[in-house]
């Protein structure tokens, strides 16, 4: 049984700390304290509660001892690893962030990673990241640190920025949907049912703009399997995870339209959740206006629907706190505790993650973050070497890495100009006349204006 | 006196082969024959008639001997340079090129580069060149190859990519205007009256959105003074060549106001005219509607324009050829005879030109056509490696690179669909959802049908 | 159960189609045909008895049919993998690859993959392997292909140069020594006893000059056990195999004394045995004499030594095959059964593996063979991206590189000059002047001439 | 007429300081301040008054005013140019880096570049320019730095190293002399008599291992004609700076007998003296013993030779200042005035130059000081790019390279392990045991040690 200290940063998490703690329960061969820190203490206490109520389930497969910390450097200290997933700001700003566009003409899906919502959600998080990479590397040099906060990629490139030996990488599940819709392919050919980590997927790319260039189950190549699939429901839809149209109640849900009418003009699957994938490319192919939303059968995940979400599982989290409904402990799908026990010497792993590029997308600038496959294993993580993306796809993807650092560089030296000219430059803009664009910029920047450093400020 | 064959395909052109004989005419210590090859033989027997006019005109420095070939073989045959200088298709195929996007709110400026009416001339003239580049394999390998024929970028890496030990380059005017902008720049802070060739600019980029990173005069940075400059006419606009407002008459002008925007923004000097650089870029920053145009102070030049454009050059040459004009000898601001004589042995010249890439732009792809300053000297053509461009202006030029490679692959490979994906990805479809694309590439295709391969046909 | 085809290109291998026939037949989950081919027939027909005696054997888990076929086509066609391994020519060959420079001061103390013997062999080697690669195309282009044959790099590079599609990797056991020994490291510090497939290591370089640059057991660096190791063993020394002196008896053993110097020197441990190591470097750091050698406590295996060792092998295999010895099945420390089952879909192995470099190993040319790590899964060999080496160890791997990138250009133009600067500019031969060099080099030719091709004669 | 102020670091030199006031003296349109500073000042005052002198001459075409300083700073302060040209230490340090390698069998011709000679005057010399530099960045940022100090490349490396703006480079006339034989090769094959400045040469390399991979003149490929010359004169060699056997005398001659022979094996043609040429390659191709020497026709430059000639040349310089020789205004082959000149926009000069490696050769690592071709013009060094050397040499380039980028470190570090295993990774240190190298390592720095910084001493 090994012992660890693993904090928690925005360990009052409603949703994905859930998850978590779930598959801390069930890991075996692991235990230790879980340090839970969060600028909301109530949050993290209740978490605390419920962590220990999951440790003490019969089902339960090791016992962890869940902790609060007022402040973040004790919990920190001397940590082995990290988890961080965090909310910049509140759901106002969020509101702001995804909705405040749509007066333009711009129809945000997700609005925390690219778009005119991802630039000022980065301009908001991007300065925490710097405090926290200094905070880890004085308490913690030698932690791996997890990290879950969008926007992803900048959020990774801070860490590395401010602290170049820090061991961080950035994890996201947007993969595995494409996995469980290949599974689905799969099956439909030659109904086998098999689960997504029996798939191989080569993935290139940037968090939720990653794709997949190959898919194999065994020695079967599933490509040619993808195209059959295609002419059967290139149309109607096809939903991994439910209902065809269940997006219509679930905004989190889509029909994968998108992702086959990107694989059949590129050759290339994306591999991410068809909101997010609309996000990075033109308007007008896909997020034009809400006939051609509704569509291509996916829908844009309101601040409204993310608030009324929230209330629900707040007084669901009540409801077992207090006992007025059993929990029951559920191993997910993720890959956060399978990466801790890899690292830790348990067997090998090889998932997607992000990370600075070191040459496993080569042809892509050194340093800027991508998502790829590497092997985890024995205190390490190896990216692996991608193959190609279509030409059309590579130029995509470069757009966007250009303009990451574009962006990043503007916000490290706040320089306002720099970080207007990522906004102008961002392709859900694009329709945007540079007066109209600073506008724009200009309202979004007032909005959020208590949560942005006052050498943000608009002169 | 060295003596060379110069075989000129286009020579039936009305307007550039009438600048380069008056420089052929001016040029000491070179003679020979300059072999006119065009499928207009009757414009290529005037040009002779002109050509030998010029000759015989006290002012002449060389005799040449101008002949006329009805087929390109014996043309060539032998060569030593070959110019290259064609009107791929007529002006009613340009006249779709530029004017059919109109009704889908596509306002081109040129029409002859990017956009989709330089993706359809690519169609028609990858094609020529294809057969050119076999035809100079076989008649004159060794030959030096000027070409100035748009769409500048896809000839010369189709010549390149058909017989890759071609000695084939690019020669465009456009980076002169931005020199003889930066000598008003300097005129107007100090005085000195400079030629553009005593400027030294560093050129990066490709034909038509070349960029200027630095400039100086003897050991002076004109930046600085570019600066001062803006302030004073970034609004009201400055024309290089005359009144401000001169483009309402010539729709070759421009008042510099794009490009004095562009340096505000980015720190980098595009160097070609406005007219060609808004192409580039996002159609609504500068070519969303008449309104805007006019704003910023440059005019789309029309077919109609060219046309009659072309219609007066005839009479006047009709004049010059019956004597009723006397010609002139007026040596032009053009390189071509200065790169000739450099090639030669004559001294050496650095000027900028269209190659592949061979590392002179690091971190673009090798083999794209790139353009750089290069070294001119005896039998040579070294480029020279470019400075980093901001990153903004990278990742505009990068797009363009990959949109190109994805072009040209589709064209080489007769693949419609490819092709078809670079006219989605051009920046000047962006505003047309995936049906309309392809709605207006159909109709494009339809117009110039009478030029397109058969294998092109739409299925 | 999955069936499939594999043909055993030198089927007749006295060696290591034994050790592999172990593993086939303790291989559980896949099963079908063993084709074996080999010039020499009566050798495969041996080994097919033996092939089946071992399946035969109780402690057997799957049962494979053994096939002799007398050409290669029938051996090939439709096989799912193809294994190779074979003596390019015979010992009396070797022979002079080894032992002909020892007249000149060169002592090699294998001679089969770089230095004069290395070369030598190349030569013949090389056209063959141009052949095989032929008749893969033609009869099996989706085999997987494992290459056990040395020169394992050329032999890798001309199996991608002929047939750039091929699916081939080699696979060599000497990094498996490396991390036996440190399972010893570990063991002497922690008491800890690991197998190596328990160790993980980053590896880099090329074949039989590959280098460790990171080694961990679970979370724990084993460099800094390492760094103990060497004070308490640098002298003396260390065998993994057994006693340390058991090179004076085996000349495949080692004391591991200079792979200790390396690492003290360079800071990462060399991953192949001591008598490959030496080979790549300056002969007069490890093989100026038999004092040198002597003291650093590792052999020259001479092929007098091999043809003994085959001959005792030989009555070994006769007394196996008329039932005088009992065989008795034994798994080994070999990966070939392991990466075929990975390929097949029965899970994931990371292991080090020779193939082209396409990124794996950034800074050093494309398309050169290198040795790293690789994830083998369902159909596909995707290499890691490898750290760094120290400067010092990158510039002997670049020299070998280089070097095999003019020898591999040399054989495959039959340029006998440029094969003799691969020759002169070995560092084995950095002593002979270039005379010399001259006179060794055709002496080595003349020695193997009749398994030369005729143009490869000497003028 | 342009004024600058020119600080001459190194102004007490009795050779090149002259040709370089000769040079001065005769170019029209510049004039100012020549601020000269030497750790020996009456040399800085004898080099003042020669200077006096010469601008003096009728011949003069502009008046310097020659300034001695006592310290470096004012010498630096507001320069507009700085010339570097120090003798780090003395002879007598030259003599143990020159002569001491002859007990282990090492035969250096100079000594000051590669080599252990070269190593040793790179630990004496890098902490000095790590000094220069912190000065530039003080008291004359903006100041174009041209050294001609050796050891070349690390001089420049550490400039740029500890002031990453600086304008440095480095110059040397090696590639002249080569360029000087080119003439002759001209002049066998056509009798046509041309300067080395209308023979235009692609140049890659390091400095004193430059090679010439094309040459021509007018559009006359050279590289021809050298194939002819090479088969009358390889065997006799040639001296394009008079006899053939000049050497005997003069050590600095030498027949190119070495760089014919070199041409003939790898189709390049070395850019440096034989004497340069030799130290980076094998020491048993051309250095093995003082037969072998004299069978190709170099000399060793010994430093007695260099004293002897230093005292004839101090008696010189005397009888020239008490006016006992007239002296006479001669210009030189030197570059140093034209690039000057150049920088201020006297037109523009494309000559080779060593600078930190941007892109100019492509596969060669970043940030090493490289030597080719520049364009020099209006405040600008611009490299150009160059072309592939072949195999082998790019290899024996990248060696150096890489062992230089280890010293460099090294020395930087002040890691004498690290020195030290630049010292045995050496080419003309090959034949040495680790522990003779050690040995002679030690003893070379316990002869130099009161030159050597305290922190550089022997453990």
């Amino acid at each position: 049984m090994k012992r660890i200290k693993l904090a928690y940063i925005g360990g009052g998490s409603k949703e994905w700390a859930h998850v978590f703690m779930n598959d801390l329960a069930l890991s075996e061969g692991i235990t230790g304290e879980i340090a839970l820190y969060d600028i909301d203490l109530l949050a993290a206490k209740r978490n605390q509660e419920i962590g220990d109520l999951l440790c003490g389930l019969p089902e339960a497969k090791t016992k962890w001892e869940y902790r609060v910390y007022e402040t973040i450097e004790p919990a920190l200290r001397g940590a082995d690893f990290v988890v961080m997933s965090i909310l910049p700001a509140t759901f106002k700003e969020m509101a702001s962030d995804v909705h405040e566009p749509e007066a333009y003409g711009i129809y945000q899906t997700v609005g925390d990673t690219t778009g005119p919502g991802g630039i000022l959600r980065s301009m908001r998080t991007v300065p925490i990241y710097e405090e926290f990479a200094r905070k880890i590397k004085e308490f913690c040099p030698d932690a791996w640190v997890l990290n879950f906060t969008n926007p992803m990629n900048l959020c990774v490139r801070t860490l590395h920025d401010v602290f170049p030996e820090i061991k961080a990488f950035g994890c996201c599940h947007e993969v595995f949907h494409a996995q469980n819709f290949l599974c689905d392919v799969l099956e439909e050919a030659t109904g086998i049912k098999a689960t997504r980590r029996e798939i191989t997927t080569d993935v290139a790319g940037i968090n939720h703009f990653t794709w997949i260039t190959k898919a194999s189950y065994q020695n079967m190549d599933l490509f040619p399997l993808l195209d059959e699939f295609i002419l059967k429901y290139g149309e109607t839809g096809h939903n991994e995870r439910g209902e065809v149209d269940s997006f219509l109640e679930n905004p989190f849900h889509s029909a994968n339209k998108v992702k086959m009418d990107l694989y059949r003009r590129y050759g290339a699957l994306g591999a991410a959740g068809d909101r997010h994938l609309v996000e990075f490319m033109r308007p007008d192919w896909y997020l034009r206006d809400a006939e051609m939303i509704k569509r291509f059968k996916f829908a844009r995940t309101s601040v409204a629907y993310r608030i009324e979400k929230r209330e629900r599982r707040i007084r669901e989290l009540e409801d077992i706190r207090r006992g007025r409904i059993k929990p029951e402990l559920k191993g997910s799908d993720e890959e956060a505790v399978a990466m801790i026990k890899a690292l830790l010497g348990f067997g090998k792993l090889v998932t997607n993650v992000n990370l600075p590029n070191v040459g496993q997308m080569p042809g892509y600038p050194l340093g800027a973050i991508v998502e790829t496959n590497a092997v985890f294993s024995d205190g390490k993580v190896t990216p692996v070497v991608t193959g190609e993306l279509p030409k059309p796809v590579k130029n995509m993807v470069l757009t966007h890495v250009y303009n990451l650092e574009t962006l990043f560089e503007g916000i490290k030296k706040r320089d306002l100009d720099l970080i207007f000219t990522a906004f102008l430059h961002d392709p859900l803009c694009l329709k945007l006349s540079i007066e109209e664009a600073k506008e724009l910029f200009r309202k979004m920047m007032e909005n959020t204006k208590s949560y942005l450093e006052p050498n943000f400020s608009i002169n």
